[in-house]
């Protein structure tokens, strides 16, 4: 008798398995073919990005985008949609920057520059002076107060082909921008300007944030497009004596209010256990912001689109985050974390998408070992729709605060090889974004969130 | 004693294991790390599309094309060059199309359409008819003759967008263009017009070839840009009596001579023996052929040139072939099987690049279990690159007659989300390639062929 008894527990676990295990391949399917039978996300890309670009923080772009996603997730269905205010940065390029070298032996030319996010402004008057090249802090250490000061300094690191994986080399190369104006403060530079941080070479000057020591001087930072970085590095080799005129007209102004959206898919079982799904409705001011972070936004919308569309009720609530100020302060991540963290929120776990809309080829996860080896055994069904990495590294600079309640943290990961083609750039405009590939990243975070809300973390 | 032995020649084995693990690992860095250092690779692609475009077999820009190539070849030293000659079909597009919809309710509108390959012409009277709008072949046979006869024929069979896959998609809906003019022509219908084979809606018409059955009418066949096809659907549906004129003006000349270009990188132990990598160097008349299949003749040319930059020595010899004629009749490719029956070549592998210019993700084989599972034990190194995909299936048009001999067959599997925006289209050019993912393409097939090289198959 206990003998039949455990081969019908065993044959019962048998086919609840098996059933489970059809029925997640079934429903992974149906997510996937969703997504991309529906030309939905590609127009509401269009849409954001052509009527609401340049959506840095503390603009009417940002909140008009606000709006316009507030009024495109009550369509959908959202269950609530709240804001949480906050203070932003506010600060403004005003009239377009300038750049020439001029040069005694090989004549003027002018080059495309951008001042960087943060960075003080020349004036309308400008700055010309002399200029050193480096590669690095270290060179420029070498150099020395001596043959720095006075000088504009001209930081050339290439970001390193080499890498697979473009991130590596935006991370290898980034502090030239985030720190080199005040490294070089401190040798007496008067500005700098900065290679683009991009693999191609081409026309466009990328821009991104850039902070200041609070011990050194204040000096003015740009960024250089590749193609006239290359030239600068060129003519300087024949002479060192020459000059860059330098003219920007950006200036800080007070903070101003803003806010993150969210909106919610209640759970049925847990309705105050919450799986948060996110990308930045900011971007920078010299761009449309397709990739970064449109596709951010609109990945995460469909994601509530789709759970509606499919009439999948989830046992957690979904929250939508349409976080405000990625690209100055990280404000909306400082504040969502911060009201998660004061009401005691219990979070299952975060998804961002903040790295394009290029096809998705993995997710990036900051988990613990037992939550990698359960997201590790729903591969296969990640695997047939082209997502083989589902790797272990940092999630996103938007739900990394929650990083500190444990809330296991995931980033979506799209084929890298384009995207700093685009960023921070003119260049990233609705045409660098293809239809299918945004709609795979839907689908794919969807599924995700799908799974951690059925089977936990 | 024997004991101490053993552990000796264990040791040896783990040690040996353990280095050649090494060196492969290194070797496939390198050739990655040489390829993504290098910009020759996008800067040879924009040469050979932008001054040979349109390189149609039997046109002059299509032996222009492999003349430029014969001199790359020569530069990055290949040991020989050798020309297959061999016969091409001449089909010449004529005077650009035109396309109409004539309708007593809605208006006229102009509709962007092109010939199929192969196509006769209608002449310059072009032909005006009424329509009738069908999926597959089941609906034309439903309608029959007496609702065909003198009409033109709409197939408008959408790819599938539910496929992750796009080649799928294309297998799916490639019959109408393929058949669909000998199959309307039976029940008497005067043209057709195929809705363009892309999961794009835009507005280019995609060419293609077509196919005629000897014992039916040869009736004139077009393509009709997806946006267009969308718009006398629609049309229909308020009009059924509405009529589209077509003109085209195509004709077939006589066949001309033409040939496959084969370069060598000559093996230091078995120099009579082959691995065969190649593409094809024509295109269709109506597009730059960027990635169909300018991409695939770079990968090829640049595999000789990594080989020849690292100063790696194949043990075989290793083949660059630019196949002439892929798009009409696959000349090129039976010219290459038949002389290597003829000359009972042997064989070790043969490696397609013909779906594009972008980030690999596979190689999808055609080999027997022993080869699969070999290959297979290679993973770990094409994975680092972003290569997961490692699985049977067909190969390519070019190297398929080599079948035949038991020759182990490879295809390069880029990404394929964004393939059939481009394929056989205006759309298909330089801009539409990228610089990385290009690089990618070449470094994965010269490490396969590598490996191929190394270990055999």
């Amino acid at each position: 008798m206990k003998y039949i008894f455990t081969i019908i527990i065993f044959f019962s676990i048998y086919c609840a398995n098996a059933q489970v295990t059809n029925n997640d391949s079934t429903i992974c399917s149906t997510f996937f073919k969703q997504a991309l039978n529906d030309d939905w996300a590609i127009a509401q890309l269009e849409y954001l990005v052509k009527n609401y670009p340049e959506r840095l923080c503390g603009t009417k772009n940002s909140i008009a985008a606000l709006e316009w996603s507030d009024k495109v997730l009550k369509n959908i269905g959202a269950d609530s949609i709240f804001r949480q205010e906050l203070m932003v940065p506010c600060w403004k390029r005003g009239i377009k920057e300038k750049g020439k070298i001029i040069s005694k032996i090989s004549g003027t030319k002018n080059i495309n520059v951008c001042a960087l996010g943060n960075s003080i402004g020349t004036g309308p008057k400008g700055i010309t002076a002399n200029v050193v090249e480096v590669k690095n802090f270290e060179e420029l250490k070498a150099l020395g107060t001596e043959k720095v000061k006075g000088k504009i300094v001209f930081f050339n690191r290439a970001m390193d082909p080499s890498f697979y994986y473009t991130f590596q080399a935006y991370g290898g190369a980034a502090n030239q921008r985030t720190r080199g104006a005040s490294e070089a403060a401190k040798y007496g530079a008067v500005a700098v300007v900065i290679r683009s941080l991009t693999l191609s070479t081409d026309t466009f000057p990328h821009t991104g944030v850039m902070r200041y020591d609070t011990t050194v001087a204040k000096i003015p930072a740009f960024s250089v497009c590749t193609s006239n970085a290359n030239e600068l590095s060129d003519w300087l080799k024949n002479d060192g004596q020459l000059s860059l005129y330098l003219e920007s007209n950006c200036e800080m102004l007070p903070e101003q209010k803003s806010y993150n959206l969210v909106a919610e898919l209640k759970g049925s079982d847990f309705p105050n256990e919450y799986i948060t799904v996110g990308g930045h409705i900011d971007c920078w001011d010299n761009s449309d912001g397709a990739h970064d972070d449109g596709a951010g936004i609109i990945h995460s919308i469909e994601v509530l689109k789709l759970f509606k569309d499919l009439e999948i009720k989830p046992k957690h609530t979904i929250r939508i985050v349409m976080f405000m100020d990625e690209e100055m302060d990280q404000r909306g991540a400082k504040k969502y974390a911060e009201i998660a963290g004061k009401n005691n929120e219990k979070h299952i776990a975060a998804i961002e998408s903040d790295r394009g809309g290029a096809t998705p080829v993995g997710f990036s996860m900051d988990v613990a070992d037992s939550v990698y080896k359960k997201v590790i055994s729903w591969s296969k069904y990640f695997n047939n729709y082209g997502i083989f990495q589902l790797i272990r590294g940092g999630s996103g600079v938007d739900i990394g605060p929650l990083k500190k309640f444990g809330v296991p943290l995931f980033a979506i990961m799209p084929d890298s090889q384009r995207y700093f083609d685009y960023h921070h750039s003119g260049n990233d405009s609705f045409k660098s974004v293809n239809k299918r590939e945004l709609q795979l990243g839907s689908a794919s975070i969807a599924f995700m969130a799908f799974m951690i809300d059925k089977y936990g973390l």
